[in-house]
């Protein structure tokens, strides 16, 4: 079988738009973090586009979406591949849409930062540093991740301690989309509106500038404390979290045996058995931080930045890059037989589930906290890592979390209704219609546009069907 | 009955240092703001220093601690005398140690400042506000009070919606204290040992030099919003409190009728039978602010200050200047007959404890509600304005309050622990024990020191033997 859209009339349509389709290029840009998940890795690896294109401005954008629109191929937009669900994986072919290189920063006020999509967060912060500011989160790809896949498949990270989520309300300031249609629109959406595209996938609209609000910037300063126990480990953090004067930007708990096991350049700090904190203080806040430890006669300063040799401190990662979606990435490294799942444990219960739900699992679930502020009260997510052994008990240990209060964001489903809510979101399904009424846009990822009569409650995954005809298409 | 005190020798040994003992001038700076309470008002109005020495540097506050020990005259120290419960009244005369003119901001850098104890709020964030920097929280007197009276003397106020109070770890950072000894010593307080000193009234050193914890700077944007009730307003209020991203400095809640009949320069603005939410929100996050109260269908924007014209600008204080005590402030202008308390409503039940205690009094209490963090989440204070008829009555109501839920800090009373937690504080006192030991810092405001043997049970008010002295000899 033959591809099924007409790249060569899509490439004389773009013209001198930069595009690749040497497969093997195409294939490496076809792909994110997908293989974090033993299922996701089953079911995403074949997946590849015809061709990449990678505009270097908005009016290429446009041209491309243009001719996109005309020849009915997908376009599935792409920052620079670190999301974990497949994302930015064109499950039904096409086009990918390369924005990383529409990486400028624009505009820089207080308050505000202004760029194009494909600009990495730390390179955006390392441009407000001379303002005194930095972004208010980023996930624990910081070096590597882009500010458009952020915005349009991430929901928080190192800084949501403060800030709460990129859902709530401040955080993004304002988004301009492009329509998929004949003659595509630029729109501004802010407020409310900012809802309908913000982790939307980018299935209803390319994110073509974000403006971002901005924290004063710091020094952050690495600490890890250690405790003898998981549960003495996330009672400090959580009362560390809600000191409302002590700055913090991490507070991030890891159960023994990760840290010593999984954590390969920061071992020689690190004691088998201990559980630890990763906390990001910022430097005038860490004298305080110190006080604050003094009152707890079981925790123990492992590791202090500030008290390092150069000869200690070289080679190491940065506390965030042991946080987040890193502490699955280092335990993966390690030992590939290990997954992950995201948890929410909700104020005020958050420490008794937290215990009730690892007790219950012991070794087969290892402990991983992230205190955060949702709505208004600390709490934390959880993104335990799992020893693998089938999807089938991987879903049975989702439904015990589920049913003893711990809402689970499957990470293990491609799809938002399922890696979120799982139920319709009314708001984005309608700007789905709206700004992408041909359905081109990062298909097989909302579901309740594939099949608006999908039941999530049935239990059964949605397997996208083009996703298949691909699968059979490859091998045909 | 002469002077108890060798004032004569004391200015031979002071030599050149400022000092000032005009009656009128001394009696001045002899009071503070104690005149909200009609209680304060008729037991310290008659107090007056002997003498006031203004130093110009640390040496002299030096020379004359060393001074007024050698001779047993005790000394009260002042920052600008903005505050309400007498705190800088000098209960047994002797030496009022004016800081006023001792007002430098001495280093700005990222996170802090250092500042000399005279130096007054608006003028340290004036200096500040080239790095984009701020203090992160200030008192409605922020035009007018000093840094170390703020210290000494408050316990948070505009900006704790976002750092909690002053006692907080990490906001005050480092304070230098000169103790009251034959040679005084200098000593640098931090962490832990910061509570020794702050919010002690000077009762037990002189603070020399403070530093601060600093916040991002930002334009700040007046907003009051208004409510058919007390009731939604609050909820309202405390809604936008937990909007993790939606930076604000103030959310102050005021109950219907006051601000249309006490706010008189923005009565136009205010219309009678209207309670209102009085806003300070960061420019860059009115849009998000907006969307939040398009969701409140009972909410009403009466006064956005970026839609005002230059002339109906002209004259009105800024949203600041109407909250926490200018408030108080603004009624008593009023109606002189208006007092106050300080309640706290404890999370989680503020809504219900405000709502049940608001309903029993009526009109003879009216809401006032100031959000904060505390203890890691969204609360709130109450300062209502009371209709005051007796002193007896005004117990009555603390009692209800308390009984009903709503601790009080009492704004009725001159010594630390009546006002605060009714109890000895005990690393106050030991402190004291320490830095003071002849007992002449601000004599009559720590009853721990004055009379051990206090019974904070026995619901009898502590009055201060020195007091009565005073006012004999006054009298005599």
């Amino acid at each position: 079988m033959s591809q099924p859209y007409d790249i060569m009339a899509f490439r004389q349509a773009i013209g001198p738009i930069k595009s690749e389709d040497n497969p093997v290029l195409v294939r490496q840009k076809s792909r994110d973090f997908y293989w974090y998940s033993p299922v996701l890795k089953r079911e995403l690896d074949h997946v590849a586009a015809d061709i990449v294109v990678t505009p270097q401005n908005e009016n290429e954008v446009v041209e491309t979406l243009k001719a996109a629109h005309h020849l009915k191929i997908p376009v599935t937009p792409r920052g620079s591949g670190t999301g974990n669900y497949g994302q930015a994986m064109p499950l039904a072919g096409g086009i990918v849409l390369n924005l990383a290189e529409m990486n400028k920063v624009r505009a820089i006020r207080p308050g505000r930062v202004i760029a194009e999509p494909g600009a990495i967060l730390a390179k955006i912060d390392g441009e407000t540093r001379a303002s005194g500011q930095e972004l208010r989160m980023y996930p624990s790809t910081y070096a590597t991740a882009s500010i458009g896949g952020f915005v349009a498949g991430g929901s928080g990270g190192v800084g949501s301690i403060n800030w709460g989520g990129l859902r709530d309300f401040g955080n993004i300031l304002r988004l301009r989309v492009l329509t998929m249609e004949a003659a595509p629109r630029a729109l501004e959406l802010t407020g409310e509106d900012l809802h309908k595209a913000a982790h939307a996938y980018g299935t209803n609209g390319i994110i073509a500038e974000v403006e971002m609000a901005l924290a004063a910037a710091y020094d952050w300063i690495d600490l890890i404390v250690g405790f003898d126990t998981f549960e003495a480990a996330a009672s400090y953090a959580n009362t560390l979290g809600e000191e409302d004067g002590l700055l913090t930007k991490l507070i991030t708990v890891v159960a023994a045996p990760v840290p010593h096991d999984y954590f390969l350049r920061h071992r020689k700090f690190l004691p088998a058995g201990k559980s630890v904190v990763l906390i990001m203080v910022a430097e005038h806040a860490l004298d305080a931080l110190r006080a604050f430890n003094r009152r707890y006669k079981n925790a123990e300063t492992l590791f202090d930045a500030t008290l390092l040799s150069a000869e200690d401190r070289k080679g190491l990662s940065p506390n965030y890059e042991l946080s987040w979606n890193h502490t699955t990435l280092r335990a993966l490294r390690v030992d590939p037989a290990i997954t992950y799942l995201q948890a929410l444990y909700p104020f005020p219960g958050q420490l008794a589930a937290v215990k009730r739900i690892h007790d219950l699992f012991g070794q087969e679930v290892m402990g991983h906290l992230e205190f955060v502020r949702f709505n208004g009260k600390i709490t934390c997510f959880g993104l335990p890592l799992v020893r693998f052994t089938t999807a089938a008990r991987l879903d049975e240990i989702i439904a015990i979390h589920e049913t003893m209060g711990a809402p689970i964001f499957n990470p293990h489903r491609y799809t938002l209704e399922e890696g979120g809510m799982k139920q319709t979101d009314a708001v984005q399904l309608a700007f789905k219609r709206e700004a992408d009424p041909l359905g081109l846009l990062n298909p097989g990822k909302m579901i309740a546009w594939e099949d608006p009569n999908f039941d999530f409650s049935a239990g059964r995954n949605f397997l996208f069907p083009g996703l298949e005809e691909r699968a059979r298409a490859a091998a045909g």
